[in-house]
Order: structure tokens, then sequence, then C-alpha cells
């Protein structure tokens, strides 16, 4: 049984629900399409969601050069990351004892800038996650679309995994009251594509 | 057009994708389940996923009276709230413009703590955004269960929207690429409900 990697990353409330091996983060990580960066900016916390992909045990983001919350993160601002896969609505006899089924992920450190092939190595690892083998399909980023994108990593030594899954906690004494209780399963579908046809006939018919 | 309700809450990177009206607004925090609560512990980002429901002008949150987050609001810790719905993967010609489909809020604040008749209408909503008429047919709290909840409420003061719809922008030149493109709708789809019969059945026949 692996243990916290460190005191932050200690799961603190619900500890039965603590998952701190390997696999069962990296599952979530890469199951997940949006991951929530939380930091300090002039004092105040911010979160925004963000695409990210992990590559080994790292995670990476990217974002416009343009952005106030990566400038601050380039130059050493703490984060905390999050991610979180909705399994489940947890119904109950009592009101208390409605939950959620989850899979959730939260890391703590510090991003830093990925240059030269390692930021090319992480701008293709975004594209395969949204289409497998699309990378050597697409046009390439150009040097000035490299500029203009930073992509930054966090090291997931400071990660822990949290977990709630099956039926709901009852008081014994709630089992018999005539309420349905169960699990309603919520799950992301993907649905089917719609091409881009449009502007490519618009652009046939101009020539 | 609505404006931005605070120069925090203004949405800063692709601020065409903004939107600050009050229905886009709530029907975003309608749609989801959980928001990603980010705060400043110890001078450190901490960003959570919480179950919460909106009743009126306000994000309800609730939790145990034992999570160290919660007692950092509680005594008024400036919070950070971010609700995204993911709604699809955006496939682009270039990698450079692939892109998410999403609708998300960012709200800023400070929470209060809802008590009495504020804290059971919350509670009930939570239950009610779970299932419709819920609320009338579970056991309600104890005067235990309602001791050990807290619940907190944020005013949707400094709240913004920004949504991102439709097909990829091309850069012209690139739209003559053999490579499909368009839209992968995502969706978040309630399955077959599973009854927690086990229990019940184990109930009775230990009888």
């Amino acid at each position: 049984m692996d243990g916290p990697p460190s005191e932050r990353a200690r799961v603190q409330r619900l500890p039965d629900r603590a998952r701190y091996d390997r696999a069962t983060l990296e599952a979530i990580l890469d199951e997940a399409f949006v991951c929530h960066l939380a930091t300090v900016v002039d004092g105040a916390p911010i979160v925004i969601p963000m695409m990210f992909v992990r590559i080994d045990d790292r995670l990476y983001v990217h974002g416009s050069t343009g952005s106030r919350m990566l400038r601050a993160l380039e130059t050493g601002a703490t984060a905390c990351v999050e991610v979180t896969l909705l399994d489940g609505l947890v119904l109950a006899r009592s009101a208390f004892h409605h939950s959620m089924n989850y899979r959730s992920v939260i890391a703590y450190g510090t991003f830093e800038v990925a240059q030269g092939e390692e930021k090319t190595r992480a701008m293709e690892a975004l594209i395969e996650r949204i289409e497998s083998g699309r990378w050597d399909r697409v046009r390439q980023p150009s040097r000035r679309e490299l500029a203009a994108t930073t992509i930054l990593s966090l090291p997931l030594t400071e990660a822990s995994a949290k977990v709630r899954t099956g039926m709901p906690v009852e008081e014994p004494s709630d089992l018999e009251l005539p309420v349905w209780a169960g699990v309603v399963p919520l799950a992301f579908e993907r649905g089917v594509p719609v091409a881009d046809l449009a502007r490519s006939a618009a652009r046939a018919l101009s020539r």
C-alpha cells in the first residue's frame, strides 16, 4: 500500500477514499480532458479550466503567452491542480447521506516552462489525446505559432487521488424506509462527429 | 449588452467569448453538478471539487464542519469558484487551432455561513438538484446531522461566463488541406439507475 507522497498531498477528509498508487492516479489523469488549475495572483486565488495531458510523471498544460496566469506560473507561483471525473449520483434514504461517486486527483507544486523538444512532444501529446494518430495528419505548428504558445509542466511528485464508488452509506435504521435508494450513473460520452463542411464548400465555390 | 460586474470578473483572454448576461451564467450553473472551489490556505492555493447549487443570486456549497478548507472560507478567506461544462473537442486542420467547446463560469468573492431557514433551504435545493421532488420523500436531517454540516454561500456579484461554440478557427491557407476537421460533441449522460437492493435484501433475510 502506497502512502501519501507529502503532508500536503495527504487526503485529510474521508481518508478511506484516498488512493496513493500510481496506476489509479494515472488512469484518472488519462481519462479527463480538463484540469482546474489554481494559483495566487496579487494575493487572491484564481482557478481556471485548462486542457492538459500527462506524459510519464508530468502534467502539461498549454496556453497563450499573453495569459496573466501562465506568466505568474512561469515565474514560480505555487499551483494546485485538480481533476475530477464524476461517475454517479448517490441517492440515499436520508438527505444527509446523499453523495456522488467520483474519481479525483489533486496535485501541488510549481510549474516549469517546457522548451525545445519537450515543448513539441507536449503539443503532440495534447493533439494525440484528442484523436490518436492526428499529430501526423495535421499541419504542424509554424515558428510563429510555437512562439505564441506557452507549455508548462508540473512534476507529479505531490499528487494524490480520492475515489468514491458504490452504493449509499445508510444509517441501519433508515434501511427499511420506503424510499428508492441507489446510484444514477453519469458518463461523459463522445457523440457523432460533425464535419466542418460548410467552410470547405464555401471555399470551393469561391474559386 | 451587459458588461463585466467588476474588473477582476472581466474575461481577459479571448474577450469575444465573454458572457456577462444573467441568463447565460445561471444556465451554466444550473446544468453543472460540481464546482471547483479555490482559496488560499497557509499562503498556498488549494482547489477542490464540490457539489453545489444555485438559489437566486447565490451559490451554495456544503461540506463537513471538519473540513479545513471550509473553516478557512467561514472566516473570510477570499475564494474563486469555477464551473465548466465541456461540450466538444474542436479538431482543426492545423495543430495550433485545436480547441474545445465549453461553457464556464468564474466567480470571485467571500463565502458566508448559511444558518437556520437559509441552511435548510440550501440542503433541500442540493437534494432537489439530484432528483426533483426527492426532499419530501427522504428522511430529513436530524439535529446531529444538521450540526455536522456546514453550508456556505457565495453571492454571485462578481461572476462572468466564457463560452466557445462552433467549428474550428482556421488559417485560410489551411482550408484545403486534406485533413478531417470539425467537432466531436461531448455530453454528460445519466445512465440507467442501479437500485441499492442488496442491502435491503440482506436486511430482510436477517430478520
